[in-house]
């Protein structure tokens, strides 16, 4: 089954038992509109790979770990659109959930994301108790309070922020968390796994702050020159686009060197490389450089 | 040791947990302030009554289930407050936290603490595995959808109200969860606990309807009449006033009745007596009737 077929069904599931039956209609259809048609499901994807390249021994653990990152990102992204925050009229190229919805069914959706992320975790305990234990609390680690991306949006309400801690908070915590689970739900030890996912997320953030920077809104699909006009920290900013491209390159050269020892060692590097191709800005930033 | 000094030292040490040493300081502070002084405790005090009753055998697991049942009942009060639901200035007799702090931080406060309630559950994982998992599937049942309180809430979205699936949603949901989890961190089956929570939750529902009719703004220490205003269901505009008196007695009746049978079954029946009680209404009630 290719990757992206996985992940589908498994969010899909997820989706279908958060629905149940008697559950409010719309709020029931709000959680399907704000996690489907998806984005690229990155996270699920570094996820599932990281754990085939560990040997995939335990496939539903595997599959839950992809869809709670799922889950939790998405719930992020219905949060984050709010009017108290980027008051985001578009998101994927259509409208946000608060628009498309309401803002309380928006804070519901999010809310009921969060909860199910947990939830479809906690349904494969029976599987193998140890790694889902170690799961939940990695996901809960880089979604919350204090170093998940929850702590990494608190910094952008502070005066003077801590741009270690908020970078890695913000941007990083929920690719860490998706190498790492990755590797737990094939059993593997979490730690050496923490690099990978770090360059991978901060690669991630150089990427959108030169889409941020050089794209509009059409081509992004949301609201252009958001970091400027809220004045958050951005790669592009401070080093300019031809030096915010190049210090993408060297991430990823990192990410790629980092890799810990595993049977799928080189598909990982393959995926890793895709991405970057996927990463570099296209045409406009070579224009702009 | 009391109860209450307990319940006060376990969801102190969450919160701790949770402000970390290097977050984000004003959504530190606003996890701290959302959640203490608390209110009476109530879901943690029936939860941990239940474990007692059972027998209490992994202090533990009580501990974290009741941290965890008023860390979700605690979001949920942050969320519920926000402009775009009930929009209250106040909230325990002090300004609500997005008045206090800003809509972004309630927000944030709110998702944080839904995640740190999963998080205390995880991590008393290692003690019992399979009773935690249970725990954390209760909990996320009675939290999200279909069933739980984010269930309840987007009922009042719909035109059309399922009343049925609204009231146990909204109103029993995490005082099943209560009784279920004491029962389970004890040891014992959830399902005969389940009558209890939803009866308790049945009658604080029909006492916060008359708190809500005869009291003002500041003996509630939040904003009065709100389901008139928001056109939500209500016992007093049902029943009268009298009438719903009468009913929140039948169910605390009930409630005492479907009391599994346990070591601690007499002290049981006794708390709920003792909530009976404080739920009855005092002074205006009486007068109105």
């Amino acid at each position: 089954m290719p990757l992206t077929t996985r992940i589908e069904a498994a969010i899909t599931q997820a989706i279908l038992s958060g629905q149940g039956k008697v559950a409010p209609p719309r709020l029931a259809e709000a959680l399907a509109y704000a996690t489907a048609p998806g984005g690229a499901r990155i996270r699920p994807t570094i996820c599932m790979s990281v754990a085939l390249a560990c040997g995939d021994d335990r496939p539903r653990l595997t599959d839950a770990a992809a869809t709670a990152l799922e889950l939790i990102h998405c719930a992020s992204l219905v949060h984050d659109d709010l009017p108290c925050f980027d008051d985001a009229a578009t998101r994927r190229g259509k409208p946000s959930v608060h628009r498309a919805f309401s803002e309380p069914l928006a804070v519901l959706t999010g809310d009921s994301l969060i909860i199910m992320a947990f939830e479809v975790l906690a349904r494969v305990s029976e599987d193998d108790p140890q790694r889902t234990a170690q799961m939940l609390l990695t996901l809960a680690k880089r979604s919350g309070m204090p170093f998940g991306i929850c702590a990494g949006q608190g910094w952008e309400s502070e005066a003077k922020i801590d741009l270690s801690a908020y970078h890695q908070a913000k941007t990083g915590a929920l690719f860490i968390a998706a190498t790492q689970m990755g590797a737990i739900a094939a059993g593997q030890e979490a730690e050496p796994w923490f690099e990978l996912g770090a360059r991978i997320g901060e690669a991630f953030q150089v990427a959108d702050d030169l889409r941020d920077a050089l794209y509009d809104e059409e081509t992004l699909g949301k609201p252009a020159g958001q970091d400027d006009l809220h004045g958050r920290p951005n790669a592009v900013t401070e080093l300019g686009v031809q030096g915010a491209v190049s210090r993408l390159k060297d991430i990823l050269g990192g990410a790629i060197a980092s890799i810990p020892s595993c049977p799928g060692e080189a598909q990982l590097a393959q995926m890793v490389r895709a991405y970057a191709e996927r990463l570099t800005p296209v045409m406009p930033a070579r224009q702009a450089i």
